[in-house]
């Protein structure tokens, strides 16, 4: 089958076997123009891998960043792509042919470190994607789960600081836990400290007219920079904050940590489990795993071949 | 069957068919002095309606304010009641000689809600009981769902306010819904506003030298007092950020609101329901209903009930 992870910016195409084993890829960046530059776009990319596959392809899996109504298959709120109110599943199938199965990227996600990864076997797992947002995705007493219209979760959109930033984009919300942890975050919390430490490599970069953004700050942080250390566990502990609501509220065995930001690895994820440690319910506490998601950029992609080999006949 | 809602300060028992008819009550006072004497009262009202019933009982269900560890049937870190670490429904099944089925309280009042009340027949829903703390329950996807080791959810102590007010007791967090919405709560608004407007009722009995509590609270705004009205609608606007959040993360059909402060009704509900609106993700927050619950205070009870049915071959 192959898999489609439809991103913000850009985009990863991939045929996949039965073992999560990847025969060929796909990249594209993502134009944001117009609903027929992204059809094409997703369609080439489905082409290039179709005609590289080992053997037929029976099915095709699109996971997209976007709320979805799954009464009606209409992709809703997408706040990165001209795709809003378009049965987009349905466009791209008739264009390749082949049925398209659609569901939300971190859904998707979820469903690849769920079925083979990081929260393999387990009956209740959440993943969160930190990226440009936070994507989500939970498996509940061992279901995928989606809410009614199958919309959820949205944990990016948990508000964690009432009277905090507002989150912005189609969110009308402040406060929210991606208003606070995102690879923006980041960026604004990198030039901060930058302007408060001159001396600092995050300081010099600044002073030296580069953008500030969040891969910079992550590679700074990496190379031992302490101001950029800084920024990236602030934006731990509050990665933290939001995680010790997400283990009392599901009580999960593993939390899952993806997307581009989880590139920081530990500087990231130390400062948060200190602060799932200080403020989550022991008992839940104590019985959760917090961990790095396991395909990395690949988890979106791999899990809309999944959800293509569960829905194709 | 019996069913059996031990709160923090009072239980009620019952003898409840598979109807959800009610054939006979007990009320008493839950002491919190010893575990020998919570036993000797739940007990005694089981002994009491098991008197009563038309037929003959086959099991028990209890219901208690206590996280559980499911995987051991041992309650954990109940604030209320001195039963931590002990394994309760075997205690009361030994004495009674009946099959005992234990579980959270609300997760016991979301099972008689969507079963036969507030959310029958619905796929996804949540409920939260708002009394001296925040009970709640979930169901999703058509599972009562209580995550890994069987202690979720705990919605209560979900941070909305990272800096807020501590939460107190067991749980080390600060900002929870429960620090900001419950009757004590209430009762902290209540006082604050009689202090500023002292020609208010709510002023009136402060001075007169009467405990301000919630139900005081509650009932000054019932009667129309303006000091006592702003201070339900104050937690009501910090129930509406916690039941955003409810609704962005679970996309439910029905939120159930129970528990002894929503006495307060749509004085309440109406402020919370305006907090969702401006503040939860469109696709979910149109998808919605937040109700009260249909059962209030027998709620837990008949849940109970349920739950033994469930277990009671």
């Amino acid at each position: 089958m192959i898999g489609v992870d439809l991103g913000g910016t850009k985009l990863l195409a991939g045929v996949v076997d039965a073992d999560l084993q990847v025969h060929a890829r796909a990249h594209r960046a993502a134009p944001a123009l117009s609903l027929q530059e992204v059809l094409d776009t997703v369609v080439s990319a489905i082409d290039e891998v179709r005609a590289a596959a080992p053997s037929e392809v029976v099915g095709v899996g699109l996971g997209i960043p976007c709320l979805i109504d799954r009464r009606r298959g209409v992709a809703m709120m997408s706040v990165h792509l001209p795709i809003a109110g378009v049965p987009f599943g349905d466009l791209v199938a008739e264009r390749v042919g082949l049925p398209v199965a659609i569901d939300n990227d971190a859904n998707a996600a979820m469903l690849a470190e769920w079925r083979f990864g990081a929260a393999r076997g387990v009956r209740d797992a959440v993943l969160l994607t930190v990226g440009t947002g936070i994507g989500s995705g939970m498996v509940v007493e061992g279901n995928l789960a989606r809410g009614s219209i199958g919309a959820g979760p949205e944990l990016g959109h948990m508000v964690i600081d009432a009277d905090g930033p507002e989150c912005g984009g189609a969110c009308p919300n402040r406060g929210c836990l991606e208003a606070l942890v995102s690879g923006p975050a980041l960026a604004r919390e990198g030039r901060e400290l930058a302007r408060a430490h001159a001396d600092s490599a995050l300081g010099r970069a600044l002073a030296a007219g580069r953008e500030i953004t969040g891969a910079l700050v992550t590679e700074l942080a990496h190379d031992g920079d302490a101001a950029a250390e800084e920024a990236v566990r602030r934006i731990g502990r509050w990665l933290g904050v939001g995680i010790a609501n997400v283990v009392n509220i599901f009580n999960p065995e593993v939390v899952v940590v993806g997307g581009g930001v989880i590139g920081a690895g530990e500087l990231l994820l130390g400062p948060a489990r200190e602060v799932v440690a200080a403020r989550a319910l022991p008992p839940m506490r104590d019985a959760v795993q917090i961990v790095p998601s396991q395909f990395g950029a690949e988890s979106g992609m791999l899990g809309a071949a999944l959800l293509s080999a569960a829905e194709t006949p």
